[in-house]
């Protein structure tokens, strides 16, 4: 038999098939302990639990997100409740006014904040390599325009066309971040607690810009997860278009030499070196927006309040978040690395336009001399290159920044309170 | 013979087979007297064009905006260009400095603009009608989880939770709307242009908030249109989750009486009401996400540069926007006609959170009142009624009503300049 | 206001919202009129209808499909119902033990059937085309990996890839095909009639290959659109690779001359001759993919029994077959008028494995000849021009013959029963 | 910082970003010390390899096959090749006449039909469940379209529409396993190769019903993929509805009991039992279908020949294979499980059509009886429970219990040859 083995009995299939990879339920078990530190704090604060159980549950939580231990059991709320329960009996007590439903709802907004903020931050690297880029390796190359030589154009003016775009993308991102960053804990299980608690104390104490306030739309898991996965796809789909420029100016069209380090061999043709990075780059692309549609169908058409459908968006959520990471990694790597190579040709075709205009400007109208470089085919060459040129950054750096410092300081200062 | 006849020569077949229909050109045919406006205002000021020619060229183009004809030939631009040059021979100018490729992305993005604006209103509709209903017609009734009856919830809880989302949506709405509010115009094939524009001019006259800088940039079309859909088919899962939960509030759960005018009988089956109107919803914001993703994939893997690929994103963009206006106008009048209904049970289960939590408020561990309240199925039922609860709208309705004044407004001085 | 006006009444906004573009409906008509031929028929042997209601009910419906008219009214099966109820008052009894929605899904199944056949044919001839240029005009080329020359092929070895991969479509086609062959008539509104009817006749009159045997599977719309989507797609997806590569081959590659009737030329640039078929057929597949995905998406979570959500598959199961047979048709007609070119370079590497083979043939194992020919770069250059091989086709085209022989007489039968 | 540490060095982070999971690899094994065996011998036949040779290689193959251990280094065939190597210097001949291209091809093939097999043998074991449970629990329920109470049905006719839907899938999936069965070894880095080699008879050896021809064809990776997985898409789609009825027929509507083995509980809700594993089969299903669209954006635009994207297509492939197995699985047993319930209500309005249906038999034209029968509201109820009802099966047990024995067989052989 070629397979594994599959046999189990009912119950363990059960289990089997509906609890989590270990190694997901693992990425939020540090958003979990804090989550956890803000709630008992403001349990504390109103009655629920006394100044010594709230010592005993922040020493056993502290020391839980400082060991990092993996999770076991059915699920990492399970497994922190059980830790800690372990060390005191005010455990129990971890879980009022409380249900696994926005447990795993605010885990997932601060992970999704804390993972925002990280390829905010990477993609302000992938813009600084293309700027230097595009200031440092500026030459004429042609402009192609359905895949033929067009226009003049400049490796910077094309460099800096992808730095305007994730401007763009980040501006996105900076929307999107400001739609995650609300406080979704206290919607329990949907609709509320009958219990009295203090839903902007959690909001404050967990660094959120608000709570999300109805608690039927809390619930309705996956939503922020989408929207922050579609404006990923943005962001892959212009890298993805760069990891294609990158394979046709390089191979075909050979503006550029790819660095020997993002190239690898073949295994029957001695000759070769091919460009595997930006073809998974590309593939990755689509893996990424497809991880996004796979959230959209998950979710789409469940009635409201919680329906477990939605726990199947946590793996599409990460796996998309690491793609992205790595990937615009290994770009800003390749685009640091790049080379420019003069072993091209440029066909004189790409001066009509110009010539044309030269024409235009001295008293033709334009379709008449349209018509006469079109039958002369005689074209005046020039070797200006063309600038770069993208939008202004604007405080996006700041913003990034700041926001960077403040979840940090949001998890210290639960970490070490007293 | 069940098939339309389909022969064609080859050249006819390439046509055929290219051009867009003329539904869709129609409908950019007043972007596209728009931005011609604009353009050849910016002519004369370089000194490409005379007054007088200016003079003729804005009399022809006002009076074809407003007969408002059917295109005919080649392209919506092409139309413009004929008719002009019939009135007046600068009609021949009007392309210089210009490609059709920046002509198409402008008007998309006016066509956009507007048509964002448009649906923003309609939305602060659909929230209206919703923030009303909760207000008005306010009952206790069972939330459910997993599709069965969970905790006491209410109608106002659960209307205001779709407001709550919406608001939601209207905010990256707008940053959406931000994006795309930049000037492509000028980009012409993709490379820019040799002659000496202004495009900070045509940035100006036609109302957008800034120039789209880089031209390789510019001619990324499709990403704004993505982006775009991306934004209304968040739009569309929660307005699909409503059409889900009214279908079940209204049949098997029958909290709600649906108004007969948004209702079908059946051919042989004289007794039904089918609730036809939500079952399309359901299925068009299926066919908006849809829509969405056959964009990104039009546009996905393509180089940089202008391909004409992306010309088929044109149908995408307007079905989308079409559905979306029909449906976010179907639902608001479907809310503002909604009728509750008393024939209905609870499951006094619902109350065994709340019997739990009023243990836990006389000093019983949580866990501990869990499980007496699990083995007793002693419940106690109370009949309060959840208040209506969402975000605050902030300045929304101001910033859609402004950029309605002035995109009109933008639309009035050129049509009517001297 | 660039708007349309679109102020209705609530009833008239229901009414617009839930009916199907005519052009939709006019494509049913002739399958419509078909299936109520049958129906009427059965209807006849078991009583329901006299002779003389019969020769009357035909004589109108075969007029109906002569007639060739525009659909009016609220679908084609209303308006069939009352054409032929002007005509006769046995117009009334047509509806009996039927509902509107085996009405659609028998004329669907029709559609299905004969598009399929016609695709078939058409692919046929795509084949046929490839076939004769791998045969006629098969020279050296080198053939890519990673997108870099990498082994020698030619472009005959090339076209009877396609055609190899074509043939795997019929034979996938003929499967799908084998399962749309089934008569849901007669499943009524999914549960089947307490009338006495006669399936298996009304399954013989139509053609098909067997009745669909449970009710509550038939009224299961959209799986078998679905299933044909499928398989376009893989269809689709072959063309798609055919025409990247003959943009690629035809502009950086240089092998293939396009033929001037299937490019473009450019507004502004007089030089260009652009490849737009071929860029339109790229982004049409996708739009047939995505277009198979709406459809799987709108049937989706749905519950047993007719939901009027699946109404909105029919509009893409046109589009899908509509484009695929203009996409097929227009590559066969470019694959007809395709000319070799020899203005192309090639990179002596490709002969390296072989070059290395040789080594091996005369006794040096293979990675010692591997790493020689790496560090001598020097190749072992042939001119041989590999043949042209494809899977052979079998009885595939005996088989869609008949099928369109049996169908048309299929149709002429109904048509001219007496 | 809540970041797992991400930094690489360069070259790390290319290996890294390239390398497919170890947990894929691992999958691959068993496939490709059997596609090794079969090349070795056909070498050994073809004169490259010597008998002695020819025994070392069995012997070091054989023995990695039953020691299953972990895949290390950079993928699978490099794992083998090391570890053979390690035992006989033969083991540098076994990439001979092949590129690590056409190893993982065919290495997919076999691994895809034995799993196609597999899943076959799966879904058989529900239809029979679902067979028995329409034969021995069989009572009237209320058939509902739109979400209501529409006709009588039964529950043997529910259940035997999804056996119904589950032979056509089986049909269908013997369609593709067809197309599946084709042996690319041969095609080498997608051009075949100048040495003399046998590939009728590595087809033969590997138990392939045919060679695939045409070498560029061969190198098309994901296409088979794809259509596998379209395939499971309309197994899914099926096992989807199943799962939404079951959910609605337990819950609101109440026919079914779910077993408590299947359901789970809530952790502040004492009084719940949840449907979790039907909302995670209904999630499920939308993954499954996302993923082969995954595979199908991968691949979509490459041009031919080998590009590394579609690498890629792995991970799902396998992901999508499992989740069908589990899904199939789970859902045989919990049919099997399933018990009716009494407990549910029948709205007279499901005899409207009978009624109406009787007065038709009576001589009422259908329309009027029609009428009658919705102004009266008197129905005439009858109490008869419609019998299952399904195609019948053919030889598809046989077929694929047939395919199950020769791969099997293929296997031993391979692995026990002198």
């Amino acid at each position: 038999m070629l397979w594994e083995n599959t046999d189990h009995s009912a119950s363990e299939a059960t289990l089997q098939y509906t609890m989590e990879p270990k190694e997901y339920e693992n990425r939020f078990l540090p958003y979990d302990v804090l989550t956890n530190l803000a709630h008992v704090t403001m349990l504390n604060r109103q009655g629920f639990v006394s100044d010594t159980e709230l010592s005993e549950l922040r020493a056993a939580l502290t020391d839980l997100y400082r060991e990092a231990e993996e999770v076991e059991g059915e699920d990492v709320h399970t497994f922190v409740e059980e830790r800690v329960t372990r060390r005191t009996e005010a455990g129990k007590k971890m879980h009022l006014a409380r249900s696994r439903n926005d447990q795993i709802f605010v885990d997932t907004r601060l992970f999704m904040k804390d993972a925002t903020i990280d390829i905010a931050d990477r993609i302000l690297g992938l813009i600084a390599a293309l700027d230097e880029f595009a200031a440092e390796k500026n030459m004429l190359i042609p402009g192609y325009t359905h895949q033929q030589q067009a226009m003049p154009s400049s490796t910077g003016l094309w460099a800096s066309s992808y730095a305007d775009a994730l401007v763009d993308d980040l501006r996105s991102l900076r929307a999107t971040y400001r739609i995650i960053d609300s406080n979704p804990l206290g919607a329990a299980a949907s609709y509320g607690t009958s219990l009295d608690i203090d839903r902007d104390l959690t909001t404050e104490l967990l660094g959120f810009a608000t709570k999300q306030y109805n608690p039927i739309y809390c619930s309705n898991r996956g939503k922020q997860e989408l929207q922050l996965l579609q404006t990923l796809d943005l962001v892959m789909l212009d890298i993805q278009k760069m990891a294609e420029d990158l394979i046709n100016f390089s191979e075909d069209q050979q503006f550029f030499q790819l660095p020997d380090e993002y190239c690898t061999g073949s295994s029957i043709m001695p000759q070769k070196r091919n460009p595997d990075i930006l073809e998974l780059a590309r593939a990755k692309a689509e893996e990424v927006s497809a991880g996004k549609e796979t959230i959209r169908r998950i979710i789409g058409k469940l009635p409201s309040g919680y329906n477990r459908d939605s726990q199947q968006t946590k793996k599409h959520l990460i796996e998309g978040i690491d793609t992205v990471r790595a990937t615009v990694d290994i770009l800003t790597a390749l685009i640091e690395a790049l080379e420019l190579s003069d072993d091209f040709t440029v066909d004189e075709g790409i001066f009509a336009a110009y010539t044309a205009n030269r024409k235009v400007k001295e008293g033709m109208p334009f379709r008449d001399a349209y018509h006469e470089v079109k039958s002369s085919e005689e074209y005046e060459v020039h070797d200006d290159v063309a600038d770069p040129v993208r939008q202004p950054i604007g405080d996006l750096p700041e913003f990034w920044a700041a926001e960077r410092e403040s979840f940090d300081e949001m998890s210290a200062r639960l970490l070490t309170a007293e």
